[in-house]
Formats: C-alpha cells, sequence, structure tokens
C-alpha cells in the first residue's frame, strides 16, 4: 500500500493511537488502512464412496489438485461461498453442506473454511479455473500432487473419520517457522 | 474507495474481464481491489456456573453487553485472535479454548467466529474499548441489553447445550431483510 484509498495522498506505516501494531496511516487524512485475513471457502464433496477433486488451471499451484475452494466475497455466508467455489471450479450440485473443517494458515493470513457435503450427481466438469474434476476413491488420492496442507488436512480428517463413522468440526492452525 | 492503493490514480467500479462481480478497478495501472468479509474473533468464558460479559466502552452499540471480541489480526490463528481480544477488552486470562460458534453476518460482511473456554481466575477487569466486566449466572443475563445478535445466539446455544451436556459446533447466519 503506498497511497491513501479515500484521499489518494501517501501513507505512512506508523503505531496509530491506542494501537499496538503498524498500520498505514494515511499522511494527510489521517485515516487508519486496517488489513486483516481472509477466508477461503470450500467443500469436500461426497458422492458414495469417492471424493470430488479439481486440478488447478492457476497459479499457485498449477497442475496440482485441490478441493474446490476460493475467497469468499462480501455479502455471502460461508457456506453460499463453498456451493458457489463448488459451482464454479466443478460445475458441481451439492446437498446437506456441514461444517468440517475450520484452519487457520497464519503466514499467509487465511482461514480456510471447508464444507462436508453430497455430491448430488455426476454431472461436474471443469470450470476455468480447473484442468480437470475427477472422483477419487481413498486409496487413489494424488498425495503427493495436493496443492496445499489444509487439503491434505481435510482429506486425512475425512477418511479417519469415515471409518469412525462420526465427522466432528475440527478446528486447527498451520504454522511454519519463518526465516529469522 | 476513491484512490488506487498502489499507484495513487483514480479507480472506477466494473466488471473485469473473467469476474461477474463489480470491483474497484484502477483507471491507471489496472488494479483490481479486491474487498473480503472480515472475521470477527471472541470468547464465551465460564467460570463455574457464569459466563464473562463486557459493557462496551465503544461505538456501535456503546453501553450494551457482549461476549470480549474483535476483527482478527494478520497473522493470527482465530483462537489467537479470541484471546487477544479477551485479553484487551477483559484482561481475562483463559484456557482451553474450543470453537463453538461460526456465525456468517453477510449483510455486514463479516463471520464471528466464537470459542468456548474457561476463565481461569476471577482476576479480570475491563480493558479500554470496555465500561465493566462481570461474571452472569444464566438467569442474570441482560437480554434486552446485549449488544449484537451472534452475541444473544452464543449465548442461547450454550444455555441449551450446557443442559444437555455437549457442546456440538454450531455454524449458522443471520440474514437480514435489506431495503428495496
Ligand atoms: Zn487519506
Ligand atoms: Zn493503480
Amino acid at each position: 500500500m503506498n497511497y491513501c484509498s479515500d484521499c489518494g495522498a501517501t501513507v505512512s506505516l506508523k503505531i496509530p493511537e491506542n494501537d499496538e501494531r503498524m498500520r498505514f496511516v494515511c499522511d494527510t487524512c489521517g485515516m487508519i488502512h486496517y488489513q486483516n485475513p481472509k477466508i477461503v471457502a470450500g467443500v469436500l464433496s461426497v458422492r458414495g464412496e469417492q471424493v470430488l477433486l479439481c486440478r488447478r488451471a492457476i497459479a499457485p499451484r498449477y497442475g496440482l489438485w485441490t478441493l474446490p475452494a476460493g475467497f469468499m466475497e462480501n455479502g455471502e455466508t460461508t457456506d453460499q461461498a463453498a456451493a458457489r467455489e463448488a459451482h464454479e471450479e466443478a460445475n458441481a450440485t451439492l446437498r446437506d453442506l456441514r461444517l468440517y473443517t475450520v484452519i487457520s494458515v497464519p503466514h499467509v493470513s487465511h482461514v480456510h473454511v471447508i464444507y462436508r457435503c453430497e455430491l448430488v450427481s455426476d454431472d461436474f466438469a471443469p470450470g476455468v479455473e480447473s484442468l480437470e474434476t475427477r472422483l477419487f476413491h481413498e486409496h487413489e488420492i494424488p498425495w503427493d500432487e495436493l496443492a496445499f496442507h489444509t487439503v491434505r488436512k481435510t482429506l486425512e480428517c475425512f477418511f479417519h473419520d469415515r471409518k469412525q463413522g462420526v465427522f466432528p468440526v475440527h478446528n486447527l492452525a498451520f504454522t511454519i517457522a519463518l526465516p529469522t
């Protein structure tokens, strides 16, 4: 951030009064420009014994497999965002969405919110952000070609929970050691 | 938003190529400025039979009672954000945080993420954003003086679940009819 989105003047990084963090503050109008984590909403959609994955047609992680997911938009609920992403990336029609994993990824300031749901039909197909959409049995999952840790973790939770027959909500965090 | 935060030129509201929504797009450098929902993280902290509420010293809803909660910051996990807010607003020390309610509020593009936890001691006190901090038994809750629907709903879930002795994660949405 270089300029104030409100008045167009330059901004500086400083700690505002009564605050403890560095913020972008407008040098002219004084507006404080807060920056906050983003929600990535997605689905683990299940058809019989199989789960739906998409192969990414976009950066980052082009060509790797993922759950349908993307940034939540203003004006949506989390489940609406998850269903929209499944429609956009896989033309998938879903039912019975239930909150399943909530995973913080603090080094990129994302929170992944993944719903478990039923994929209603075999009538799905890649959207513009997918190269390929496919159903996988557990033994077919391309574990070495998954796009994100949160996708791997959600799949691990699911195959574990399915053996137990119960699907609690999992709240997790991925923390990595940043270079010092 | 009036100006590009990257180059300082004016922006216009338009639908970018391969998109379906109106965005602020820079008239000069072409940068698309996405706007996304914010996470409000908070706690329902329990001490014996009682729960902790704060009376707000800030707008909106000055003077009304709330759970300690506030905007999640970049670089945090959801539970870290919830614990930080409890410390800032009530100087509360917590343990055993468990995800409890995840409530979308789409008309303001917020998602409230509330943890149920144990309040470790009676040593709590108002922070700068609180007029008063107090423990309440169920029959003492000021239902008509609560600041937010999400606070009311989380308290209702808790007192209901406590009678059953189980505390599942509740995923809800508040939708209001906007004027047409
Ligand atoms: Zn300004
Ligand atoms: Zn620009």
